[in-house]
C-alpha cells in the first residue's frame, strides 16, 4: 500500500451509466450534441483521457489540457462525471522514435511497433521518466477539478518484455529475493541438465519451456514490474486529489500475465472490462468473473468497459441479441457492479478499433442498441433509491484462486485439456446454477465469513496456509480439496511428501500416483457417478475413518476400484478430497451434496436459465434481482409477495418472466396487497 | 503510360500454344530433339529467358547473348517464335552477395535468402542499377530479332519488402501524397491511441494488424512501386523494339499484393499463369478468373503459363483426368485467351521444381499427357482460320473489382469467412452458369456498353464514381449494390454517413446496422427464399417506393422481419441494394430475377457442367465454343444447324458430346445440309 | 572407425536391468536407501553422469570426480555396474555465458538460451575445446574404474545448427566434396532460377524449402558434424578404457536428423531410449523400432532409456496399463535388447521434467509401478541361464532403409501424407504380424544372409548399388522394389531415365508417370485386391513375361486397366515391382503372397495381438519369448512341449496367456513329461 492509502470503502452511493468518450477524435463543435444523446440515455458518468497522450503532450514537454477542461464541464453542466484515465498505455509517436528503447521486446527479440497500446517497456527508465512527466501535469490540472470522482492508471496492462533491461532487472529481483546463488540453485535443482548458475547474468528471461523455477519466478517478476509502474502513478497522483476521489486500474477478468491481487493491492477500487465477444452470455461463467473482480479488493467494483452489441476481435463478431445488454447490466450490479460503462460512446473515424461496437455510428445517429442503453438508464435511475448503498449478499462459500498454482499448472498442464479456470469453474458453475452466492478469494484473504471453502487445485501450497485451511476447518465447517492440490512450493519445486502435502493429514489420504486420461473412466458412487476425464488420481487413506465417495470401474489396472473421491472428519470439520476431474452431471451431484449437507441457502430457486442475485442496501434490506438469461419467456414462482422497482408494480406468486426480462424485488411488508 | 505506349491491339491473328523452354539447362545437342518433339505437338511460341539471369551475366557486366540467339533460330527454323522474359525475378548470387540490400526483408526482419524468386527488394537502388544493365543489355541485343513476338517483364511479381529502405521510401510516398502530416494525421484519426505523427519518420510499415489508413497506404505504396519498377524496365526495352511488340508481365490472378490495373496499365497485353493445383476445374470459378485478367487491359490476353497434369506445390498434387488440359485450353479461348502455354516443356534434373508437371519426362521422352497437348495443337490448327482476329462477345453485364475495397475488407474481415473474391464469385457465378457474359472491370473503366452493373461490396467509394454510377444508371439501365458498399473513404477512414453513403438516396435506403453471423437467418420472399449467412444488414427505406425484394424471418431481434434486400427507381434506372450474404439457392434466383427482368440473353442453354463461350471474329461471325467439362456423356440441343471447326463436321439438333468434349461451331448458312 | 576400434561383439552375458540415476540431484545421505531400493528391484546397472558437466565442472578447468567416486563405489558394493555418458548434451552456464558462440542458431537466427539439452553448437570450436577438457579428465579419472562398463557419448544428438560458423563449415565441406564450383552448379542444376554459384561463400544454408541437391547436402554436412563431433570424442576416450569397456550413443530410433548408420559407425554398441509417450504400444510398430536399432551395427543393443509408466512431453501423458512395462521390456530383449533401463529412477524436485515417469516418487516412496519393475528383475534373474549370450534368431528378410531416399523424399513428398517410415512399416507390418523375423539395414549391409529383401521408395540409387541388388536377385531370391524407387542421384538430381532407373531392367518394368492420389482407386487382382491410395504410378512393362499381379479399375483416364504391381524374372531370381500403396489388407495379401511362395517359416502362429520372437543362445538352442500385448487372456497353442524359463513350468498343447503375460520357452527333450 501506498502511504496516501485510499478510504476503505469507495462511494456506492448510486448506480452509474456512462462510456468511454474521446472527444479529441471529434470537433468541438460536436460535444453538444453527444453530451445531449448521452443525457438522452440517462449517462451519469463519462470516462475520458486514456489513451490522448498525443494531444495532451504533442511534444516533450509541451503540454494542452484546455481541451478537456471544456469537456469535463460541458458534461458536468449535463450533470455527468469524469473519470481520467493516465494515457500510459498508448505513447506518443515522438516519445517512442527519441526513445527506442521505450518500446518493449517480444519473445522473438524484436521490438514493439509504434501505433499499438501497451507496447512499451514496463520497467523501461526512460519509459518511467516520461511516465512522471505526463502523470505529474496531469495529476497537478486536473487533481483539483470537482467533477472528476476517479481515476484510471493506464488501461488493460498485458504486454510482457523480454528486453536486456528487464533481464538485468529479473537478475537483481532474483538477487534480491533468493541472496545467494545457492539457494536459487537449490531451490531450482540447477544440477539438472547442468543448469547451475554461477553468476547472475548467466540467468535468462525463459522463452518457452524452461525450468520451472525459472518461469514463475519470471512471472513474479512481472506482477512486481506492473506493482511498481503502477504504484509510480499513483504516488504521484494521490497527493492532488480530492478526498474520496478514487483511483483503479481496469482489469481484464481471468488474464494470467501478473498476479491480480497484488497489482490490485494499491487501489481503491476494482474495475474490469467485459467483452462476450463471440456468442451470447453464459451466465455462470460471466457471474464467476465479475465475483473474481470483486475479490480483488472484497468490495463493489465497477465495469469500466462493455460491449455495446458487438466487439470487433473476434473470428466472427457477432450481436447480441436484443434484450441481452440489459441482461448483462443488471447482472453485472447483481454480482456487485456499482458502474457500467460501455466502451465507447463512437468510433473514431479511422484507427484499428473501426468496427468495434459504439452507441452513435460514423453519422452521428444513434444505433439501435442505443435505445436499450436508456431502457437500461430508466432502469438504473427506478432502482437509484433502493439500491444506494447495497452490497452483494456475504457469501457462506469461498473458493481460492491462486495465481502462482495456475502458472505452476499452466507450464506443466499434462494433459492439455487441463485448465486451472475451466476447473476452478467445474466447481463454481453446479453452486451458482443454484443460486448460491459464492466469493472467488486470494488464498490470504479471511476465511472467517465462509462456512464452505473450495480449494480447486491448489498447486503450490506453504505451511502457513496448509496452517489457516486446517484452522478454518475445524469447527463444523468444510472444506473441498481437489486434485492436483498440495503439489508444490513456491520455487514450483516438487514437495518431498505424496500429495496434498501438508493437507494428507486432514484430507485422510494422499496420492500415491495420478493419470492423464484419454478416455472416460467410470466412476460409481451411492450420491455420486457418472465418468471421470482428463485427470485421475489413485489414494491411499491414511486412516480408518476416511470414507470413499464413489470408486472408479475398471481402466488401466492402476485405478480399478480405488476410490474417486474422499470425506474425512478432523475436529468437527469436515474435508473432502476429490481425486478426479467429474462429468458435468457428477460434479452437480457432488457439489449438491457437498452445499446441502451444510444447509447452505439458494437466493432463491428458479428455473434454468434464470438468476437470482441478491444485494443488501445500508438498510439492511434484501433486493432480489432477477433475470431471465435466455431468449424465452419464463415463469419463476417468488418467494414472497414483493414490490418489483423497475415497474413499480407489486408482484406476487407465479410471474411470466419475458425473453431477457428483469425483475429488481423487494418484499412487500405484511399487509393488504396494494391490487 | 510511358511515352512509348504500345500499339491498342496487339495482334491476335492466330492461337498461339507452346511452354515455357529453358535451353540453358540442357547441353545444346539436345535441344534439335525438343524443337522437334514441339513441332510434332503443333507448337507456335516458345517463352524464354526469365530466369536465365545467371546464364546472360555470369559475372557482373559480361554478358553471354549467343546460345539464346541459336536456341531462337533453331525454334524459328521450325516455324516458333519466342517470348523472352526479362530475368529480374531471380537475380544471380555474386549480385545478392555482392550486393546484399537488394535482397527483401520479411516482415520478421530477416533478409531473403539466395536462391529462391521474387527475393529481390522492389525499391534498391542498386538492384534497379543491376535492372538497367542487364535489361539494358537484353533489349539492345534481342530487340532486334524478328522473332522475338514479344517481351515479358520480369515473372508474378508478388514479394513485399519491409526493408529500412522501403520504410524510408514509403514515408517519402506519404509526404508526397499527403502534403502536411496534420492531413495525414487527419485522414487516419490519429489522435487515436496517440498515433499522431510529427515527423515523417515515425511512420512505421504495418506489420500485422494496424490503423486501416496506414495498411491501406502502405500497399497503394507497394503497386506504386511496382509500376515503377516495371516502367523502369518498359522505358529502357521499348526503344528498341520493333513495331507490334508488345510487352506483357504474367499475373496471378486473383494475388492481391498489388493494384493489378494499375500494374498492367504500362503493358501492352495482359497475361496470367493459370494452375489448377489440387483437385480439378471449377469452370465457373475459373471463368472468372480469365474475364479478371481480360478486364486488366479490356482486350484478350495470354494464358502465359498453365498446368501440365499437375503442379508440385499443393498438399496434394493430384493430376488432371485425361481430357482437362483440352478443356482447360479451349476454356481459355472461349474467355478471350489467345495463347496457351504450358509451364514448362521439361524438368531441369535438379532444382525446386523437379516434382512440377511438364511434357517431357526427366528421360527425355514424351509423358503420356503429351498426346493430348498434340491434340490440342491440331485443334487449334483446325480453329485458326475461322478464329483470326475474334474477341469474345460484348457483354452487357459488368461486376466492378476494387483493390481498395478489397483490401479495406480483408484488413476488417469482422467474419472470418467473408472473402472479398468469394463474395464477388458469389455473383458471377449464378450469370456464368446460364451462359451469360461478364465482364469484370475495374471502377475506372467506362461503363457505356453495359445494361446492368453490379457493386459487390464496393467498400470504398468517392464522390466521382459515386456520380458515374448515379448516371450510368439512369435510362432503363440497372444497378446490383451489395452489403458493405459506400463504406469508407480512399484513406480507409469510414464515410461520417450511414452506408452505402453517396449511393444511398439512389439505392432508397441506408445501413442501420450490421451484423457478422454465426448461424443463417431465414430469408422469405416472393422470388428470393432461403437464407442469408456470415453478414446480414438492417436497412432503412429512405422513400415510399422503395420495395423489399426479401425479409428476414426471427433471429436475434434486431433483424426480424426487416428487408433482406431491396429495389428502388432513379431516373428510369433500377437500383437493386442486397443487404445480406444469401446461401446459392436464393443467389441464383436473385440474380436470375436481375438479369432476366433485363432480357439479357445466354450464348446458349446448355446442361449443368457444359459451357458455351462466344467470340466474334473479324468478319463479325459468332463462334460458339461448346465444353463439356465434366467427365460424363452430355446432351446438348443447338440453336442452329452447325459447323463443327474441329472434326469438320455438320451438326444438327440434339448431340451428344463426349466426357471432356469441346465443339466449336458456327450457324451453318442456309440450305441443303451437307450430311 | 578410429584406430581405436572396439570389439566386434561386445559382451552380452547377462540381461541387465537398470536406470538413469542421478546422484547430483540429492543429498549424500540419500544414497544407501536408493540403492537398496534398486537392489530390490533386481538392478544390475545404472547410468550416471550424462548431465552433470556443471556438477562435474563448476568453474572453467575446475574438476569434482570424487561424488560420482563414492556413487560408483557404493553401487558396486550392491553388485550394480555403472555406465558414464558425457556430459556435452548439456553444458554449464559459465560455458555459455563465456563463449556464446558455443550455443546454437536456429533457422530463425535466433541463439538457444541457456538451460535446455543440445543447445550447443555443433561445429564450434571453442565448443570442441570445452569437450575436450572435460572427456579427457573424465576419461583419465574415470577409464580404470573396473565398475565402469561402457560409456555413453553425449545424449540424444538433435540438434541443427544455423549459426555463420556452420555456414563456413559447410561451405567448406562443399568445396571438398565437389572440388570445384562447376561440378556444384551442374549436380544441382543451379542454372534453373539464376542459382549459379560463383564463389563457395554464396552458399547459403537452407532454410525452408530450397534446391533438393543443397538441402540433401546440407543433411549430409550435418551427419558429417556429429560423426566428427563424436569422433572427438571416442579418440579421447578410448586410450583409457579397459578392454572390453564399450562405447555407445543413445539414439532416437526414426529421427532423423543425421544418418543414423554413419553416426553409428566408430561406436562398439548401438543403444536407444523408446518412449511410446500417448497411448500404448504398438508391437508391430515398436519391434521395427527395435530391428531398426539392432540394424545400426548388426548386432545385439541397449534400451538405454524406456518410459516409467509415462513421459511428460505429449499433448496427453496417459500411463501404460498394468503389466505394459513388462511386456515392452520382454518385446525389446525378444527383438535384441541386453538391456533396459528406465529414465529415470527418481525425479529432481524442480526442472523440466518434474512430470516425467519415474520409479520413485518426489517423496522418496516407491510409485506403484515399482511393483512391476522388481517382477522384470525377478524374470530377468530367471531367464539368465537360458538367454546367456544369445542373440535373435537370423533373418531370411532384409528391408532396406536409407537416410538419403528418406531426406529426398521428406523434401518433396508430392502427397502430405506419403512419409518414407510410414510406406517402409508398410511392408514391414504384415511380414511381422505372421512372427516373420526381419532385418532392417542400410543400402551398403551385406546381403547374403538373406533370401528377400525389400526395398521401400529406394528413392536415391547408384550403379553400385543396383549392381549388388541385380547380383542377390539371382539364384532363386527375391526382391521387393517399391514405388519412388530409383529416381534420383546421391546429389538429389534427377536420373535421366525413366524409375526404377538401373532396377528397370530386372524389374521388368519402366514407370511412365506417377500420381499422387486424393481419393482412392479401385485395385483388382486375382490374390490381391482391394484399393490404392496416396500414390500411383502408370507401369509400362519392358519384356514379355513381366506379369501383372493385378491392375487399377476405372479412375482418371490415365491409369485405368494400367498394372499395380507386376512380377518379372531375372536369372532364376524373382523380381516384384509394387506401383501403389495399397490398402492394408491388399498389403497383407501380397506380403503373405510374397513371403510364401518363398515358404519362409514364422517363428510360431500366434493369435492377433500375441507375438513370437526368437533368440538363440550360446549353445544354439532356441528360445521363443511369446507375448501377450493385449489387455485381454489369448489362448496359445505351443509347436512342441515346452519348459517355460520365467516360472520354472513345463507346459504343452493349448495354453492360456493372461493379459499382457509373457512365457520363454524352449523344447522340452524328448521323454516322458514332468507333469
Amino acid at each position: 500500500m501506498t502511504e496516501n492509502a485510499s478510504p476503505e470503502t469507495p462511494p456506492a452511493a448510486r448506480l452509474h451509466l456512462g462510456a468511454a468518450y474521446y472527444p479529441e477524435h471529434w470537433p468541438e463543435e460536436r460535444w453538444p450534441e453527444d453530451i445531449r444523446l448521452m443525457q438522452e440515455a440517462g449517462f451519469t458518468v463519462a470516462r475520458m483521457g486514456e489513451f490522448a497522450w498525443s494531444t495532451f503532450e504533442p511534444a516533450e514537454g509541451e503540454f494542452h489540457f484546455d481541451w478537456l477542461d471544456r469537456a469535463i464541464a460541458l458534461l458536468a453542466e449535463a450533470g455527468i462525471v469524469s473519470v481520467l484515465g493516465t494515457p500510459t498505455a498508448a505513447p506518443p509517436a515522438w516519445l517512442t522514435h527519441a526513445y527506442p528503447d521505450t518500446l518493449a521486446v517480444d519473445e522473438h527479440g524484436r521490438r514493439a511497433q509504434h501505433g499499438n497500446r501497451c507496447h512499451y517497456c514496463v520497467n523501461s527508465t526512460e519509459y518511467h521518466a516520461a511516465t512522471h512527466r505526463i502523470v505529474g501535469a496531469l495529476a497537478e490540472h486536473f487533481g483539483p477539478n470537482p467533477h472528476v470522482i476517479g481515476w484510471q492508471i493506464d488501461n488493460e496492462f498485458n504486454r510482457t518484455c523480454y528486453c536486456d533491461h528487464c533481464r538485468a532487472r529479473f537478475q537483481a529481483y532474483l538477487a534480491e529475493r533468493f541472496g545467494t546463488l545457492e539457494a536459487l540453485n537449490e531451490h531450482w535443482t540447477t544440477a539438472y541438465w547442468s543448469q547451475t548458475y554461477s553468476a547472475w547474468e548467466q540467468v535468462p528471461i525463459p522463452i518457452g519451456y524452461h525450468n520451472p523455477g525459472l518461469m514463475l519466478a519470471f512471472r513474479q517478476f512481472v506482477t512486481e514490474s506492473y506493482c511498481q509502474f503502477q504504484r509510480l502513478q499513483i504516488d504521484i497522483l494521490r497527493p492532488h486529489l480530492q478526498p474520496g476521489v478514487w483511483i483503479t486500474h481496469n482489469f481484464m477478468q481471468w488474464f494470467d500475465g501478473f498476479d491480480h491481487y497484488k497489482v490490485a493491492e494499491d487501489l481503491d477500487l476494482a474495475s474490469w472490462d467485459w467483452y462476450v465477444g463471440m456468442g451470447h452470455v453464459d451466465h455462470l461463467t460471466c457471474g464467476a468473473a465479475h465475483d473474481l473482480v470483486r475479490g480483488y479488493k472484497r468490495r463493489n467494483f465497477w465495469l469500466m468497459e462493455t460491449q455495446p452489441g458487438r466487439v470487433n476481435w473476434k473470428p466472427v463478431n457477432t450481436a447480441l441479441d436484443r434484450g441481452e445488454m440489459r441482461t448483462m447490466a443488471w447482472h453485472a450490479v447483481g454480482h456487485g457492479a456499482d458502474a457500467v460503462l460501455y466502451w465507447q460512446w463512437r468510433s473514431a473515424l479511422n484507427g484499428q478499433e473501426q468496427y468495434h461496437g459504439v452507441l452513435i455510428d460514423q453519422s452521428g445517429q444513434p444505433l439501435p442498441i442505443y435505445e436499450e442503453v436508456q431502457q437500461i438508464g430508466y432502469d438504473f435511475e427506478n432502482a437509484a433509491p433502493i439500491l444506494a448503498g447495497s452490497k452483494p449478499a456475504p457469501a457462506e462459500i469461498a473458493i481460492l484462486n491462486d495465481y502462482d498454482s495456475r502458472w505452476a499448472i499452466k507450464g506443466q498442464r499434462h494433459h492439455e485439456d487441463f485448465d486451472y479456470v475451466e476447473h476452478l469453474l467445474h466447481y463454481y458453475r453446479p453452486i451458482a446454477l443454484r443460486n448460491k452466492p459464492v466469493d472467488i478469494i486470494p488464498t490470504d484473504a479471511p476465511f472467517d465469513q465462509y462456512r464452505l471453502i473450495i480449494a480447486p487445485a491448489l498447486h503450490i501450497i506453504d505451511e502457513e496456509l496448509a496452517e489457516r485451511l486446517k484452522e478454518f476447518v475445524a469447527n463444523t465447517r468444510r472444506l473441498v480439496i481437489t486434485l492436483r492440490s498440495g503439489v508444490k512450493d513456491e520455487y514450483n519445486a516438487m514437495l518431498p511428501t505424496r500429495p496434498p502435502g501438508p493437507l494428507a493429514k486432514i484430507a485422510g489420504i494422499e496420492v500415491e500416483d495420478y493419470y492423464a486420461l484419454q478416455d472416460e473412466i467410470p466412476v460409481k458412487g451411492r450420491r455420486v457417478s457418472g465418468t471421470a476425464r482428463i485427470w485421475a488420481e489413485r489414494l491411499k487413506p491414511l486412516n480408518n475413518i476416511t470414507t470413499s465417495i464413489a470408486s472408479y470401474g475398471p481402466y488401466n489396472g492402476w485405478l480399478d476400484d480405488q476410490s474417486v473421491a474422499t470425506v474425512n472428519m478432523h475436529r468437527q470439520g469436515v474435508i473432502y478430497y476429490v481425486g478426479a476431474y467429474l462429468d458435468d452431471r457428477a460434479q452437480q451431484s457432488l457439489m449438491d451434496m457437498v452445499t446441502g449437507q451444510l444447509r447452505i441457502e439458494p437466493v432463491m430457486q428458479t428455473p434454468l436459465g434464470v438468476e437470482a442475485c441478491k444485494r443488501v442496501n445500508a438498510e439492511g434490506e434484501d433486493i432480489i434481482i432477477l433475470i431471465n438469461h435466455t431468449a424465452k419467456e419464463q415463469s419463476v414462482t417468488l418467494p414472497w409477495p414483493a414490490h418489483e422497482h423497475l415497474l413499480e408494480l407489486s408482484i406476487e406468486g407465479t410471474v411470466r418472466m419475458a425473453p431477457y426480462g428483469v425483475l429488481v424485488l423487494t418484499k412487500r411488508p405484511e399487509g393488504p396487497t396494494d391490487a
